[in-house]
């Protein structure tokens, strides 16, 4: 058994210990060991009481199970972990892996869209996918009905990576299991919830987040206004990737949101040449490179630091960055004081980097 | 009779003097009477024989005629001449106009398209048309089959102005001649030709460089590659209008010229209110507001300027600003050079203010 693997899991499935939480945690200790062995004093010096940590034995058995699902991990900063995944700063610490692992040492292209998308909006994401096949791109989607499909269902023969919801052995919609099931054989399927989990709404922001990760950018074909694709279009853009959208006439609304897209700056695709073209030289090889990002170290701040940053806070999101500018103190303190109000289970981590207190 | 008119007209109905010409002869002596007297001059300085100057009596003739169909001119740099058309380098030294001239005081929006649109494509290119007269803009259109029949259309009650490539008292498309009617009496025709003139295939550039020059902006609606909707569409970018274009699926090919246009750069728009953003509180002021532009001043060169000119042109269309560094001359010697070649009748001009030496 691979001990690392148990405390990585052992740190994951604790509840109120998000990705962003076990990445400082990591940051901070070095190992997920030493982080266990960390939590219940951290929660304490953040006025709260320790979490209740994920057994051991629990930890063990998911593993097992995992390994039974022919199914494998893949852990942030190691070995196939898919480095774009790993600029994000909540990218997930582990992931659950079912397939041809190779795909993930090529450059990945996103295309995502409505569940009930038109015939003619599958079609063309069939056809779309099955061309940046044959430009080496491996096309990402989310496995869903409509356009996900059809994606997937284009790119089968060159390469293709599913990112599910809900845990690696749960078929969701219904009617894609064999869908899924060939994905296993001859494609790759990601999940970063545990096995058995059944994904609900508020898995799928997570998901599409892994999507627009691991993706050099991002193709929205079909989506309607506010929906998930433009959210994963918006998580695209936030880290950086190429966001392109197909258009339609304004007479059809089922084109409204990737109008709108374009007019926000996504760049406007027509076909495989165009989505080559953005994708650029750079494109094509970013898939190995990290974005810097340099990682503060967190220090031990002084017993005041915890109050100072608790009085700064209230129930609405502030960005942390701000936090930092307005105690005085060091960046690294700061980012302590809030990792020992997180493990309290008094602090709420928003999206962009922000940060509040949670309602007693 | 208006004397000042009649020598305009000879000016600008002698062959070989197009508007570039025309508007350097009066920048340089100031009457067009003046300039009658020195053209032949020029021409023998510039080495040919100097042009059949258009007669007096034909020029009284036109006028006449003018009246007659209940038409006017409108002469560039005065009145109610369109102060944006009048920025244009070419713009057209006189414009003959039928129907409503108050129409010229709005900001006018350009709005041209296929003439072999779909009937959606069309019925969109109605609706804008009308909303966007509710938001008291003037619609100006090409008076073509397509779009530019339902652009009139939409907007025949709040405003709009047809450009036509032929005289003022000519119907083309022969179907189109209740709708020009109709514009005589609700809306405004415009032409640049003398009455009576049959649209030829070389007239529509001209044409859609007014259609561009008088609007703020150009919306393209369904336009095929390579068509003259994408000309008009050139020529607003290159005199510093907006460019918006309408999108479409890229399965269907009547979409791509739009998408393309996207592609480039242009502002894709869905409905009117996108438009009314697009050209901002800047675009409803436009209109009277010319674009400043040194003019350089002409002056005679010593003999050797026609010669040191002559060497530096081939048959190649060259940038006027490449001669004039090319030569060491001053650009107002260089400008009297070019116009003593261009009278002589051995000089072309050509889009983007470039020029070549005529073959023999």
């Amino acid at each position: 058994m691979n001990e690392d693997l148990v405390d990585r899991l052992r740190l994951l499935r604790t509840a109120g210990i998000g990705p962003v939480t076990f990445r400082q945690l990591l940051r901070r200790f070095g190992t997920a060991a030493a982080a266990i062995e960390a939590v219940p004093d951290l929660a304490r010096r953040g006025g709260g009481k320790a979490p209740r940590l994920f057994e051991r034995g629990e930890a063990e058995r998911e593993i097992a199970r995992v390994e039974k699902l022919g199914a494998r991990y893949l852990t942030l900063g190691q070995g196939l972990y898919p480095r774009l995944l790993a600029a994000l700063e909540d990218a997930p610490p582990l992931l659950i892996a079912k397939g041809n692992l190779n795909l993930l040492d090529r450059t990945a292209i996103a295309i995502v869209g409505a569940r009930n998308a038109s015939a003619a909006a599958c079609r063309f994401a069939r056809g779309l996918a099955h061309d940046l096949g044959q430009q080496d791109l491996v096309v990402v989607s989310g496995l869903a009905r409509g356009v996900d499909s059809a994606a997937h269902d284009g790119a089968l023969e060159s390469g293709t990576i599913g990112v599910i919801a809900g845990g690696i052995d749960v078929f969701y919609p219904p009617e894609n299991e064999a869908r899924q099931r060939a994905m296993y054989e001859r494609g790759l399927v990601l999940a970063e919830m545990p096995p058995g989990t059944e994904p609900r709404a508020r898995h799928f922001p997570y998901r599409n987040r892994i999507i627009a990760g691991v993706s050099a950018g991002t193709i929205v074909v079909e989506a309607a206004p506010r929906s998930g694709s433009l959210i994963t279009a918006r998580l695209a853009a936030e880290a950086g990737r190429d966001v392109m959208a197909v258009p339609g006439s304004p007479l059809d609304p089922r084109a409204q949101g990737c109008n709108q897209l374009i007019r926000d700056g996504a760049t406007l695709i027509q076909n495989a040449e165009d989505v080559v073209e953005e994708l650029g030289p750079v494109g094509r090889v970013r898939s190995s490179v990290i974005p810097y990002r340099p990682e503060p170290e967190l220090v031990n701040g002084d017993d005041n630091a915890v109050d100072l940053v608790e009085e700064l806070l209230g129930p609405s999101p502030v960005p942390v960055d701000e936090v930092i500018r307005l105690s005085g103190a060091s960046s690294g303190a700061v980012q302590m004081a809030l990792l020992e109000l997180d493990l309290a289970g008094r602090l709420d981590r928003h999206a962009g980097g922000k940060v509040s207190l949670r309602p007693a």
